[in-house]
């Protein structure tokens, strides 16, 4: 039959389309993809149960990624989906439970919806001037890995926006605990915006000699968005130094660091979204 | 009261989100951008109205982007929404009417969906490598501009994707007409992944000594999407070359150009897609 790959958008239940819906109702069994979902409340198993009136199985990272099979059996007869937040081939894409149903002889179909890569858009930032998207990591004492900050120089130079993914840590063993003999879990852990910041200013430092330009300094002006598309949004464009006092509240959090040549309506936009010191 | 940008998505009236189309039965004038959505017959403003069971007005290109008050004075005093293909900021952004709705002191809402932006993941190639987007352009006998494969180039030597829009043209004043006194339009025009195939070839020989690692040839691999979201969408990954026999269809096209070095997953995805000559 068919396996459907269903992009639930970015903030609550009813940012599903009215063609994703219908196929929810339809199907026999509905998985949701629950290891990113766990962020919005507004797309917690509950709530989805509660919209769709049936009842959706959690699929952790394990049961997409490499234990698929599990989803894609009960496809061979009947009609299955699985539901993504974001779109289904947005920032993680599920090229491979695709690759797995189409081995299988089952066909699948996108139900495609907004994600953080076309949102941002939002920003007034323009998408086609967005060079490579990055991903931040968390540091340690000991580990502070900068050579993400090579791409968003040569995207500076290029005179283009760099979009940065911020770093999400669910469903980490607790290694203390383990050593103990226990096996327990740490609390799911979410780079902000902030700590973002703190990298750029290091790196900035670190990377003096080779961005003899000097485009990323602690006073580069960069765009802050917390929870994209969910009703409490917020966008803060400042100077990388003043985040050290800006609040951006929960989590999601991500970070553009725009081109050094913004278009004047680039601008216009992003003033809107200045940060006012009161 | 409030200026709702909304997406419609790609394909036809369900692709709405259950959000949006809440929000077009409540405004009390809903305007659709209307040059981009003549592309889809499911998207037209009649399929419009039958779905909503209410008034849709069209908005040509002129009303959106210099003549905006039309609109938006309707959002003084009610709510109004403004209807847009793909998502408000996808590959046209709509900073302009945004901007002239928050200097009338009118709060706007953002209702994304997906756009070729986004949905292009459905060929399994990651956003996050993509490289700056170009813009094809018509080619005259007399003028074929090729600045554009500076970018791509560049994309390439970074191991980047990259995501070609192909030129339209609708609402075009017939010049012959004109120079007879009268005023006619030409039929809109669309860029076909054949015609940016055939550019292609030409630039990369005139490109060949910049281009001395040879990243761009006939022989170079791209992939052409045809009517991206639609029920009969088409993907096609082939050589250029090969386009010379291609039929994508009718509009709207685009190509992306992939890294020399994709992903072994990228490569499974695309292979999917693979061009097979019956």
């Amino acid at each position: 039959m068919v396996f459907y790959l269903i992009g639930l958008g970015l903030g609550n239940v009813e940012d599903i389309t009215v063609k994703g819906m219908k196929i929810i109702k339809q199907c026999d069994k509905v998985f949701l993809e629950s290891y990113t979902s766990i962020l919005s409340s507004g797309l917690s198993p509950d709530a989805l149960e509660k919209f769709y009136e049936r009842e959706i199985i959690p699929a952790d990272r394990d049961m997409v990624e490499s234990d698929s099979d599990k989803i894609l059996c009960n496809a061979k007869d009947n009609d299955v989906a699985l539901l993504v937040v974001g779109d289904p081939f947005g920032a993680t894409t599920h090229s491979d439970i695709y690759l797995r149903a189409i081995e299988k002889g089952i066909s699948v179909k996108v139900i495609h919806n907004a994600s953080i890569m076309n949102a941002i858009g939002c920003t007034g930032l323009q998408l086609y001037n967005f060079g490579e998207t990055v991903s931040f990591c968390f540091w340690t004492e000991t580990n502070k890995p900068i050579s993400y900050f090579d791409k968003i120089l040569l995207n500076l130079e290029r005179n283009q926006h760099t979009l940065c993914l911020l770093d999400i840590k669910t469903n980490e063993i607790n290694i203390e605990e383990l050593m103990k003999g226990r096996m327990k879990r740490n609390p799911p852990q979410y780079m902000t915006a902030n700590e973002a910041a703190e990298q750029m200013i290091f790196a900035s430092e670190a990377l003096k000699e080779k961005d003899s330009k000097r485009l990323l300094t602690n006073e580069t002006m960069i765009v802050a968005i917390a929870r994209l598309g969910w009703d409490d949004q917020k966008i803060v464009y400042a100077p990388i130094k003043d985040f050290a006092n800006i609040d951006m509240g929960p989590p999601l959090h991500s970070v553009i660091i725009p081109s050094p040549h913004c278009h004047p309506m680039e601008l216009e936009m992003l003033n809107i979204f200045r940060y006012k010191n009161m």
